[in-house]
């Protein structure tokens, strides 16, 4: 006999819903739900054997996160199985069911608790966790297990993330606008906040919770003092309420210079006593109304940013203050390395290495420094950071960039797993081989315990949240790779594929394909053979001739350095001396142009047109041959996605099969570009078997032109 | 025996369905559907009625135009009989169809031609008209009939536009900002053009023609010269060739120094025979990729705008040049007459008239001036603009803000009907009593057959299109209005709420009461008695002690003049003399401030304090009631919607009243700013009976600058 199970919801999913729930009867599919679809499981022998689990979901915590992983379990098997699965206290004897079980162990380390373990026990799936967020995570496990066709007869499941701060930073502005978004305006409503809570907020925190993201910043960091003012404080908190449900803690950008603008001090000075005072009291403020809040990102004495430096101090001493005032709190500091000058002499290469070494060691331990994976600035390839490595005595987090600032917008399919992973397996040899970049960031190098990785979302208020389809992709490969580094490309790529495309094995594959090859297809046309594009401008088209800007290294020409004798940045003794930067197993790799990787020639060394490359081709041939190549292999994309199509909802068929024309047509322009820019120096014509542009330079420039116009 | 129907289309609705299908299962109304929901018929005599007439659609023209009428009607029967109905080409004797007939009549006045009837003829539905757009619009009325549930025997229905253009304005930017936008970003995705179409374009379409909008200008009147280039016309034509489907002409905002900027001239002037052969050359391209293009919207020489002024020609110099261009087309130059020089001594009120009123009689007839409904710049409340009727050789078209720029963005609930219908139904006394606005603007009193009324968007990427769900009853009221401006505010609502809200009839009541007074409640709390507030800043915060700005006439002290005598603008012939652009009877309504109504007096005349009014109250005491029983106001709003709630989806009601509870927040912080600064030069305290702020004038200062940090 059972006894009596205690329901304490069954009438569940009212607005949370909506992910599920916004499905187009016959108008396709809008990409609302990303990869928590829920679609009805289609064999019904699996669908059988699904329904053997779900009559019941234990949740005796009964606390708000689990009562969210509860209320997602309910909602998926709804969808999944077809079924309305009560919510009960208590397991009470009864077999069949999901049960939550959490085992607070003080012994585990912050990171070991927020693992979770899926097993069935009894005839029931237990997720066991020493936290609720860890059987919030369990959860969507569980789902993925589920969704991906799996059986759970015997199912053994553990997973502990590698690293404590996963999370997103938005570089959303307060008049909804977002710098580098390519997906609409802002998610963040702050014209109704606080008053009115937007539905998807709830559906942003679960997407985030579903791959164990932990933490947001809201706002760019280019700052706006106005999150430090009462108003503003009072809006984070109401979406940091929603975001509490789901585990994610909600962090802010700071400008440093508010004490002065918003506080009406004289000075900001980080060592004055009273601005000391002023940001202690501001974090109270912020921790009275939002008591779990997670911290400060800071941007400063960078690209015009105000910061200590203003007042001849270091970055340390400013991020000190800050970590001051956060001593009474569970809060962070995370301070950017994103730092360079306007010298035209200098190499921006070294620049963050130059000033962050020297204050290795003398960060409070509530201090994270931000390091973006390569020296520049997210370019398409960058060799990692010589920062990695070289901070023994500092906590260094990772900024990857989800949002396709260099990487064709939202206009063109970069997969971006193969460059997150590119970076974390670079071996930086600091304390001999197999010293990894992703073992500085998990700690394990060095011994932090304080590690982080962060994504620069590509999150906006269109309706599929990332404006590409294919983009969603990076946003959940971002999120794995923060719980799970060693996760491959191929596992993600497939993984992301079946959850939010397709399960039929075939048109998957030619999905998978498309995906694994599309970074290498875009480095091809974009910046082959270690080029770099980080010019002012529009990011967004070719301007290799760009030669004035703003600053120095602001110029395309900065970059490339492309003479009658040839091209590339020459960075070795000889030259700016940046490869001194890295371990001289490191420098070995790139410091002679005869055996450094044709990947990152021109990063290093400044080749001569006619030198003869390991392929057998002089520099020109091969720059003109990959070029080529690369645009031409959108072709091949567009081919891999047709072949898809059988799989393919026809609204996501057609929006991707949009966006590679657009694709194929830029990729030309780039190509072009770059071979008619160069031609000018290299005095060669385009190779025999290729076809030389139809465009002149004159006519490019102009078409260009059009995207720097007001 | 009937003879065998040809159908040529039952394969109907595969991506414009989405509108009808994007309803969420249980997530409740997301609003994307606005006024087109086409929801089951509940009542099943009046289902049974309508079936009556379901059995085809007959389209014997099968053009594009009418083939999106069919497409509509198949997709509105399938939601509100649950019946796929067939397209057939002919009728062949059948009865109990829709039928459309193409009755061309070369007699007929361009906007006769427009105009449809819908007749019960043997047992068929006839949707009858000379051109293709006139049965869209008649299929359009037909389903609206249906949808407030009316009886279709017997039907007879007439209907002719009374204005030829009708319009909305863009202010949309090429890089996806939107200058006063409150509901997301643009619709409009030009990174993605002219490949990709989102499929959201013929939504919109379909949304501006059921209301009988025939023209959209795609870009902001401050326009990048980019729309220009090939580039971006290619981009266009994409999106012209979605509108062109549903009888929609697109039109571009130009800027006038493009032959300059963008053609590389060395001027612009509009009388230099380069400069006319570049725009004519431009045109000429724009008119090869969209054979129907609508023509230019011009801000010239405003607000820093270029123009003809800057090689000392006039306005119409510059009109007239372009309409040169136009000449081998069906296009037409709107020129904005919104004109106003920064001139602390002068009345801005003055400056549209004292340009463009000698310039009368000089316009090409392709030529429209587009003038804005006041003076000043769409305030809550503004007299009509005295440009009205005193132009008699040149047609005068209507500029009306739709969007919320001076109306609370998108978080306060403002019917905007009432705004419009006060400034076509104002008296001009050009031709004697009865010479209203709306004659002026259909063309009836001067005998203008080009004629326009033109809507500023408020649409956005938001799911919901305008941020506020009660928005969209402006964008509705607007286009019901350019057809015919005889509809009253009181219909135009009561229509609206049914087709979008509710059909319940006490529900229904209660949302209509609510719209109807919003207006009036927004004038109390925010600029009562004639007060405005064209302030620079963000549009958005009460400001009224702004005294200093980028130009004289950008500041609020500018406008409300407060001092220690009293307050308000003196137009009378002892002040700037503004009314004497008035005929001598709106003269006499607005010259004595005894006598002029209290809505109007401070735009009028500079008021003491201590003057007792027509109420009985003194101008102080009068204010503080006006600014105290608006804020309250809202209360009384929220209690409506409340009352409506058992009417209403869920997630519709949820989202208003979380608006409505920050409109009630700033109706206060707007009560308290006017209260506190004009205090200071009353110095008279809170009327008894009115609880004074509880926030001092600092206080307050501070909270509005926390909107104007960057």
């Amino acid at each position: 006999m059972f006894r009596l199970l205690i329901l304490f919801t069954l009438c569940v999913l009212t607005r949370s819903v909506s992910l599920a729930d916004h499905l187009p009867v016959d108008g396709g599919d809008d990409g609302y739900r990303l990869w928590l679809k829920y679609e009805p499981v289609k064999d019904l022998s699996r669908k059988a054997h699904y329904l053997k689990y779900s009559s019941f979901i234990s949740d005796a915590v009964h606390s708000e996160i689990t009562g969210s992983a509860a209320k997602e379990l309910q909602m998926a098997l709804n969808g999944l199985v077809g079924k309305s699965v009560p919510v009960v206290a208590k397991v009470a004897g009864r077999r069949g069911g999901i049960v939550f079980s959490l085992g607070p162990d003080s012994t585990l380390m912050p990171l070991q608790q927020e693992g979770y373990q899926i097993r069935e026990v009894s005839g029931n799936i237990v997720i066991r966790s020493a936290t609720e967020g860890g059987i919030l995570y369990g959860a969507f496990a569980l789902l993925r297990h589920m969704q991906t066709g799996q059986s759970l007869s015997g199912v053994n499941v553990k997973s502990t993330p590698k690293v404590r701060y996963r999370m997103l930073n938005h570089w959303d502005n307060p008049d909804g606008t977002i710098e580098r978004g390519y997906a609409g305006s802002s998610l963040w409503k702050w014209y109704e906040l606080p008053e009115r809570i937007d539905p998807r907020y709830e559906d942003y925190a679960r997407a985030n919770a579903s791959l164990g993201i932990n933490g947001t910043v809201l706002n760019n960091v280019n700052a706006s003092a106005r999150f430090m003012s009462r108003e503003y404080i009072v809006k984070v908190a109401a979406i940091a309420a929603v975001m509490r449900r789901y585990g994610i803690r909600t962090y802010l950008s700071v400008y440093f210079a508010a004490p002065k603008t918003l506080g009406g001090l004289t000075t900001s000075d980080p060592l004055d006593p009273k601005v000391r005072a002023w940001w202690s009291e501001k974090v109270a403020e912020i921790y009275r109304e939002i008591p779990d809040f997670g911290g400060f990102l800071v941007k400063a004495n960078s690209e015009g940013e105000p910061g200590p430096q203003d007042y001849g101090r270091t970055h340390a001493d400013g991020a000190n203050m800050l970590a001051e005032a956060f001593k009474p709190y569970d809060g962070i500091v995370i301070w950017r390395a994103f730092v360079y000058k306007a010298d035209p002499n200098a190499d921006r290469f070294k620049a963050a290495y130059e000033e962050f070494v020297p204050l290795d060691g003398k960060f409070d331990p509530r201090v994270i420094v931000q390091v973006k994976n390569g020296p520049i600035d997210f370019q398409p390839r960058e060799p990692f950071s010589p920062l990695f490595g070289n901070m023994p005595g500092t906590p260094l987090g990772m900024e990857f960039q989800i949002t396709q600032e260099y990487l064709g917008f939202a206009a063109h399919a970069v997969y971006e797993a193969p460059i997150f992973k590119e970076c974390l397996d670079a071996d930086t040899y600091v304390k001999g081989q197999g010293s990894t970049v992703a073992k500085v960031i998990d700690g394990s190098l060095h011994g932090y315990t304080r590690t982080l990785m962060a994504g620069v979302a590509n999150t906006g208020s269109d309706r599929n949240w990332t404006g590409h389809p294919l983009a969603q992709a990076n946003w959940y490969a971002f999120g794995r790779l923060s719980w799970d580094h060693q996760l491959t490309s191929e596992q993600i790529a497939n993984e992301w594929i079946q959850l939010t495309l397709t399960r039929q094995p075939k048109p998957g594959a030619h999905i998978q394909a498309l995906m694994l090859r599309s970074r290498e297809i875009y480095v091809d046309y974009n910046t082959p053979l270690g080029l770099s594009r980080p010019w002012m401008g529009v990011h967004f088209a070719p301007e290799p001739w760009q030669s004035r800007g703003a600053r120095p290294d602001w110029t395309a020409t900065y970059y490339h350095r492309a003479d009658s004798a040839g091209l590339g940045f020459d960075r070795t003794a000889n030259g700016s001396g940046a490869l001194a930067q890295y371990r001289p197993q490191v420098q070995q790799q790139w410091n002679d142009p005869e055996n450094t990787a044709l990947p990152y020639l021109l990063w290093f060394h400044h080749v001569g047109w006619d030198k003869k490359l390991g392929t057998g081709r002089t520099l020109w041939d091969e720059l003109c041959h990959r070029l080529y190549t690369g645009a031409d292999s959108v072709v091949w994309m567009q081919q891999q996605w047709d072949l898809a199509r059988t799989g393919l909802d026809n609204r996501i068929y057609a929006d991707v099969a949009g966006r590679l024309k657009v694709q194929r047509r830029e990729a030309i322009w780039w190509r072009d570009a770059w071979v008619l820019y160069l031609q000018t120096f290299s005095k060669q014509p385009v190779p025999k078997g290729l076809e030389p542009p139809r465009q002149t330079l004159e006519e490019l420039k102009k078409s260009v032109g059009v995207y720097l116009i007001r």
